[in-house]
């Protein structure tokens, strides 16, 4: 599968050592990118996620950077950053994504990872946004991807492309294509508690585990129980 | 002059200190508008510029936040934010424009204000941008400020609405507006040098003294020399 024009090699990736943009790190670095993967320290629960994510960019051998992006925990409350709120088991809903939702996150991250590709003369920013996300986040959908590359093109005299080539994709989907460029998924982080291994009851380990069900494949990660 | 619908009432404003942001905030005022006003800590040569933001949010009498936003250090280097280059003198051109701005700075501003304003449910973001920005800053011109509009409303359930009623506007046009409604413009800052006064050389310092002739109006600051 080729999702990726590959005329342009230099780029950055937004990258959390998750399943999507660990994916992507690897699809883009199948394709020939020359890559720096950002990582944003918004506060986590726990440090595990960023580990996972030095891990996995030292596996590839890309440029690693992790930014400081504290500043969301003053800016709006929410159970993925603030340490004293109850972490929500079960299924996603509503109600539970508007405890974990910080607005426009994805908005900012996006904005600051442009500004970095920028300053450096990189001219593609990719993020691992799937169909999947589209009921809960909005600005993981295409047409809030459409908006923002606008904004990007007019907003710079030298502007960054937004790419996110898994939007039209399930996160089934992405595992489908991972297995093929052989991710190593036994290194990448889900689970929005930071135990020694992952709970398989929040939100992001159903999620997970389903997509590894509907992919043919068994999750490589051993599981609380 | 009405510039602004007020149906609404509660609103957020990107506030520096410097003129138009505070001419700004005195119009929104005066329209009945209840203000939250957010100053960027971006590492500011100086600490002068956020202490006269905070000595006119004062004044008039508005809630006044200042939000960390070193993290712009990191991303690029610029003279505004690092103290190791040298301030330029004279008029601003295009060499010297590309030594002070961050790319994508503005962005990054409204995507943490929006993010302030979405998670306090308040529904209007007013920012500065006028019409001398957009030669040099791609991202204050009335094209950024339309679609990044078209973000913000796709990119959250209960969106953000940006508004830049100046974005037509000159800054001299800007000073003849404030000067009706009052603004206490002896506490504004502009000079990108942080001494006791402004030096009257920089870039800013002249494009303020231009916009007060302008308006026939004379700058209640006092200059060096």
């Amino acid at each position: 599968m080729n999702l990726i024009d590959t005329t342009i090699t230099k780029a950055v990736i937004i990258f959390s050592g998750g399943i999507d943009s660990t994916t992507l790190l690897y699809h883009i670095r199948a394709q020939g990118y020359d890559v720096t993967a950002l990582t944003f320290d918004y506060g986590q629960r726990h440090r595990k996620e960023i580990d996972c994510a030095a891990k996995i960019a030292a596996r590839i051998g890309v440029e690693h950077k992790v930014l400081d992006l504290t500043i969301l925990n003053k800016v709006a409350a929410s159970t993925i950053t603030r340490q004293e709120l109850e972490i929500p088991e079960g299924r996603y809903n509503e109600d539970i994504m508007k405890l974990t939702v910080v607005p426009y996150r994805n908005l900012i991250m996006l904005s600051i990872a442009a500004a970095f590709a920028a300053s450096q003369w990189i001219p593609e920013l990719f993020y691992g946004a799937h169909s999947g996300d589209h009921p809960i986040y909005p600005d993981c959908r295409p047409e809030f991807i459409e908006a923002l590359n606008r904004t990007l093109a007019v907003g710079e005299w030298n502007p960054v492309r937004l790419r996110a080539p898994f939007s039209h994709m399930s996160k089934g989907e992405i595992i489908k294509l991972g297995l093929k460029i052989e991710v190593p998924y036994e290194l990448t982080w889900t689970c929005y508690k930071g135990k020694e291994k992952p709970c398989g009851k929040c939100g992001s380990c159903i999620e997970r585990l389903e997509a590894f069900e509907y992919a043919n494949a068994k999750d490589p990660l051993d599981y609380e129980k």
